[in-house]
């Protein structure tokens, strides 16, 4: 930590804020030149209020230097975690892909895509049950009624459910059911519910916020290790910019910065991301070029006629076509 | 809404999304030039699945025309709505201001604070029991115990306590304890929440997301109200954007914007906009200008040793004397 | 500035850095924690090239602390400046209104709008000659002849003109002919014009860009300045932000942090923030009360009909309205 | 172009909106329903003044149907453009490389880097010798002895010449001298530039602005052609976001999104969109995937000795490096 002083800042002013930090344990240095003086702090420096420090008068600003992460940091946890859910693998070199529907609408829809994609190389299977909607009054998922049909679905095909819980109501069901839960982007800051679902010490899939920051990111992450959970995928989806001709901004140089802070496995979703389907294959394979660990992607067997997302699903077709061009590339990146 | 067409079109294509929308009874009509052609609808189309509409192939993009929301939209309730709690009132040309501390730390603080807020003016008490903090390790408010001291406070000063709700868990708390119940920034999308708290029929504090649009906000309004809440007060509170001078961007045209499209009171937070109390006061009074309904201010007896937000919060002081010049400047706003 | 050195930092490596900074003459002091090391560099460190210190291996990243800007800012330089132009007076306690059209389109039009702002106390008259259009197909302003019509009008109502230069192909029309040379957002950063102007010790209305942050702001007017030009004006006109109601979004908190920043005089745009004239009065006012030292607005004698900007122009007697709100407000808030 | 209608608006008014289209030569359709009423005009709107018909009492906006852009368009130009300059090929299926570095600083060093990236496989050689620098007092480039170490750099290797053209002083020199004219993403909308540059109807490589759209990029391009130019390439560098962790947003799918707007090439700067060189690879490898036309990547023999842009350049041992994977990855994906 960094207490930059304005240049007024007199001997009694500085000597007050030496008293302030004194409690802590740090390492604590003036540096004084002739317009700049500041006091660094060395040590850890988590438990000293930064916003306080900057409350006193002759303080200009305070700057953080440590990352305020430690269970997600790669610092003191270097290997890269895999996350393993019944037989399929994602990160530390294991590549993986999670598809299915936007949501689940009748098992038949869910049965026939659940298949489609494995046979296509997905070994993950995705689909909504509860849907967060922008609107009360669309769609809001088949609910518990949903959940069970992915159960139906992943017995048929032994691929691992992945599906959001947006509310700590359905914790149980959850627990009993599903085998990767996802937490979307609009609660990635619902600090309850990340403790609650923490605290199942399920694999976790944790989608990044439409404005959040990627030390945000791994600050909600923390929340969930905090609580007890070691398995959580880091999901980077698309940011909010200024750029209205996709529906976010998908931020790739998120992945290489993420993998540079933390051990966890990062997951690309190009669907929400672009928010059309015929951008999505080429953001697929971006992705996989930038170096992700895995991909997650809205397959919908009749996209015209889906209760949610149709604008930015890709049939099962247009997956299977994708599958072997994403291991092409994956095969090309690898091959350094 | 609109149908745009791409310029190759044929006219079995046109046909097939004239029979997709049939169902739906709304006005038809084709607009058909050299290089454009659209269908445009009229009358209800919010059941109109867009998504699926811009998945045929002949679609270029589907425009929306209506506005998603309709208890919360000016359309059908041209009156402003009033919002009164313990006899203070907000909106409809009553000019509010709420006050107190980023979180309640003691008895003592929180009545000391209340009663200085009281008499500088402040007609509603603001103070957090519960604090949604992005870190897992910091300071997360008092809890139940806060609510409690916040209560004591009520009594003593007769003013109704406006405090921030987190989770349905503490709903029952909230319903026999609280005044008015804020949702905060990160929880604007929390769907479960809002139509619980809606539920409760108490007013609600709405604050726009970091990096909400103005329709999303007021679409977040929409769950609360569609949930039998009539009382919701909307609050900008700052957007997030490429400025770093700030902690936010605070903006302040949502407030005439807001104006034209909704009937709800408009409250705006200088504090968490600016996140440095030395611009507190020029943004309170600007948000006046923009003709604002209210404001909630954080003020803090010694914001140096405040467990949160220290950096934001004013003092008694500073607060007594922007008081007397919020009065002046919505004196003269009016006056017009 | 200081350097952060990654924890496996060697003495070798961090001896590398000091050999470097060396042959500058500041202030170095090595500051050393367990899981956190620094150097503290106090001093000018303006010559230090920060980017190449970045690429020492053993260096995480590289923080200033010192502001670049020197003409600009308010250090060495704490008394406001006052710009005054054939008896119009703006900034250090001098509130102004610049008003007109956005562009010139005829002498008939221009002389009546001129007069009419005039009388309603406006003591600037701006209008456009040369228009920066997104499309080479729009209306680009009458370019000189334009120009001739703002001598005209200046010489019947001796307001002085505040016209937009595009480029240094008409420096010598605009140093006999303007009087206040103004910089547009979209050149914000043409190096190349801010120094040809800045060289004209003319003043200068300096334009925010569209995503340009306040430092980079004042580093604009740096440059206008270090070509010999004392009179520099800075002008807020909205950002880029992802919402989409109004098309930038004001950023009135920048009106108090470049308060504390610069001596130089602060102006608002509330046309071309907002983009629709309904919402210029509100934040007209609002400007104001954030402390601006002037506002500049566009005034259209019938904008139904204007070549550019009719949404966003207010009608003359709009403006008369406004400009007594306007000065009620400067008066409330001043009353302090 | 769709004009929305308040739905309080009378016939007369309507009627007045119709008087006011009338002279234009389009269709126009009026659509009514219970609560919308719209009027869609469908032909060729472009003359149409929009910000003029918003004025319109009775009007609540207007929306754009037609694409602004007709000579960037690929609606008229179906086949992609591919740009040659000395024997070097770029788009319609030629992948190419642009590589060098940030500011030509001796013969020693553009004559060996040069030499370098043309072994490793690059075929333009880029280097700046007029550099835009946010701070006055930064090194501004050598100018035009900068200019002539690139011509002998050329002379030595037969690489075709990259630079950037800040100001239309040095036209002359430029169109002798150069053989791609770059147009940075400060001058994107320097329209008088864009213009001259045209004039000359040699290659331009033009950046996207900062905080530009996809459209707003489109129609700098348009203004580049409208002069008299075809071979203006597009680059993708970066956009300004809320995200610090990167100097800008790399904004991939805006590739996607170009290729099917327009037949211009596209090309990705991974070197200014993270201004980090560790990031630079896994971003280069993602933008070949994506469906880039080409990279411009800097290259320098000492980056930590480099006069700018340091940070971000990488060695030509990495960039050799970089250059088999990135051939490996556009093998990958032309293999579909």
């Amino acid at each position: 930590m960094i207490i930059i002083l304005k240049p007024e800042a007199s001997q009694a002013e500085i000597q007050a804020i030496h008293s302030a930090i004194n409690r802590f344990n740090v390492i604590v240095q003036d540096i004084t030149g002739e317009n700049t003086s500041m006091i660094g702090l060395a040590g850890d420096t988590s438990a000293i209020p930064r916003e306080s420090i900057e409350r006193f008068a002759c303080v200009e600003r305070v700057m953080k230097v440590q990352e305020p992460y430690k269970l997600a940091g790669r610092r003191f946890h270097p290997d890269n975690t895999i996350v393993e859910s019944r037989g399929s693998k994602l990160g530390g070199g294991h590549f993986a892909v999670m598809a299915g529907p936007c949501s689940v609408e009748s098992e038949e829809q869910i049965l026939s895509v659940a298949q489609e994609i494995k046979r296509s190389g997905a070994t993950f299977l995705r689909g909504g049950a509860f849907k967060p909607r922008s609107s009360p009054y669309a769609f809001q998922g088949l609910g518990l009624d949903g959940l069970e049909l992915l159960v139906v679905a992943r017995r048929k095909t032994g691929l691992p459910i992945v599906t959001e819980l947006m509310s700590t109501e359905y914790l149980d069901a959850f627990a009993r059911d599903v085998d990767v839960i996802q937490i979307g982007a609009r609660n990635m800051q619902n600090f309850t519910l990340l403790r609650e679902v923490g605290g199942l010490k399920k694999p976790v899939l944790l989608k990044r916020g439409l404005s959040s920051t990627i030390e945000e990111l791994l600050m909600a992450a923390e929340y969930v290790m905090a609580a007890g959970c070691k398995d959580v995928m880091l999901c980077e989806r698309g940011i909010r910019t200024f750029e209205t001709a996709t529906r976010n901004t998908l931020d790739l140089s998120a992945v290489p910065v993420l993998k540079e802070k933390t051990h966890l496995p990062i997951i690309v979703d190009p669907s929400h991301a672009t928010g059309r389907w015929a951008l999505v294959p080429s953001m697929a394979l971006a992705a996989v070029a930038s170096g992700a660990d895995g991909l997650i992607i809205e397959v919908h067997n009749s996209p015209e006629t889906a209760l949610c997302d149709g604008a930015q699903s890709i049939t099962p077709h247009v997956f299977h076509d994708l599958m072997g061009r994403i291991n092409r590339v994956a095969e090309a990146v690898k091959a350094d």
